[in-house]
């Protein structure tokens, strides 16, 4: 028994998020239906991070144990020969049998990507979100500056959750600027549900003229949702990368 | 009675090309009846080019005559209201009533984008050409500096066309990379049928080591489409500008 780990590129367009679920197909779902029939053993993989309906990852990381005869490293052009075009496994490899994607020290890095002009970028629509009214990218940036480093972002989190720690740490928080694209990156150690969404929403506030950079300090000091700017739209966030420091 | 000149741009993925056809829906024919609707006139707009399914466009041009009391800059918005999310008209504008889209002196911009990585990006899937194979730039660009200039590119054309004169001026043809995408851009006086993938599937073969640079010479000497490399698919071209240096 070899314990496989996944890393999972994928549109998430036409999936309802990750996480399999009565009312929709989902990533998970057609990973463990194409690993389950390449491998010909009943395949269930455990994901690292359960994105949402119509979020993309080029990193997403999942693992499963199989007694299939072939190299760990040739699982991933075996079974992209079967799935739909949609999602790629990037790579397979064998890791330790008690290695899990959600118990380790881990980074995550996501990008969230805005299309910022007067009309929308038809063949950008659906991996960017499009804003239309000017954005003032100093003010951005100083607003993201209070939100780097280890705070209580219980503001930053979606209430359908009962998480217990709502603590958690951001290493780094970019804001770039090519031409019409704005690309913001989080970096951190755990991500809460909804949490990446939350800051760009209020980001975008601030970058409107809603809210001063401040009122992003007092948001922190909330631990209240209502206190924070609306979710961003799924389509412009991309789970760019899984780092693990122990372990695989 | 008013010309209107429209600029539009579309993710051409889920349309049978620009043209009007009994097969499949087009984007000429999506603009009719939108236009028709939101005018309340028999709308038919006549496009500058004709691009082929999948492709897809930032910058292509149709003009129509309509009696509308809507100021022409604001037909652009009163129409993006009914247009499906993959047609954006980005500018209306007036004309004079002899301008024609297709019979003035013109520049286009053509793009095309090439993924060359190990595994394809899934996100990128539907806007760029998939390219595992290695590829050599500097090869590549001395094969470009062959097609600039007015050249004779019959075999360039797909032969299913039968234009009289396939003589052309290619004003600029360069090759970018950054990390894993690589842009094409071609700027000309007029391109002939699949004329743009042509060139990229020649290029291509030179990147690949199939073909010498020097080779492109023989093959537009041949004037012979069985000369040239394979057409490049559909999905890596986007057609950016369309500049008109006489009238609007």
């Amino acid at each position: 028994m070899k314990r496989i780990k996944l890393t999972v590129a994928y549109d998430g367009t036409n999936y309802c998020g990750w996480q399999i679920q009565p009312n929709g197909i989902t990533i998970e779902e057609v990973l463990n239906k194409r690993l389950s029939h390449v491998l010909k053993e009943d395949i269930r993989v455990i994901g690292a991070s359960r994105t949402d309906s119509g979020v993309h990852a080029l990193g997403n990381v999942a693992v499963f144990d199989t007694d299939t005869s072939i190299p760990p490293v040739r699982i991933a052009y075996a079974v992209n020969q079967k799935l739909p075009e949609d999602i790629v496994i990037v790579k397979s490899e064998e890791v330790p049998a008690d290695w899990h994607p959600r118990y380790c020290d881990c980074e995550k890095t996501y990008e969230y990507h805005i299309w910022n002009a007067e009309v929308p970028d038809p063949t950008r629509r659906l991996t960017t979100c499009f804003v239309s009214y000017k954005l003032n990218l100093d003010k951005m940036r100083q607003a993201a500056a209070y939100l780097i480093g280890e705070h209580d972002f219980a503001s930053f989190c979606n209430v359908r959750t009962n998480v217990e720690n709502t603590v958690r740490r951001i290493y780094e928080l970019t804001i770039e600027q090519n031409e019409c694209e704005w690309i913001i990156r989080i970096r951190g150690n755990g991500f809460l549900y909804n949490m990446v969404r939350i800051i760009v929403g209020t980001l975008l506030r601030v970058g409107r003229g809603y809210y001063t950079p401040q009122k992003v300090e007092e948001i922190l000091k909330a631990q209240d949702r209502q206190a924070a700017g609306g979710t961003a739209p799924p389509q412009g966030l991309i789970l760019k990368e899984i780092t693990y420091h122990s372990g695989s």
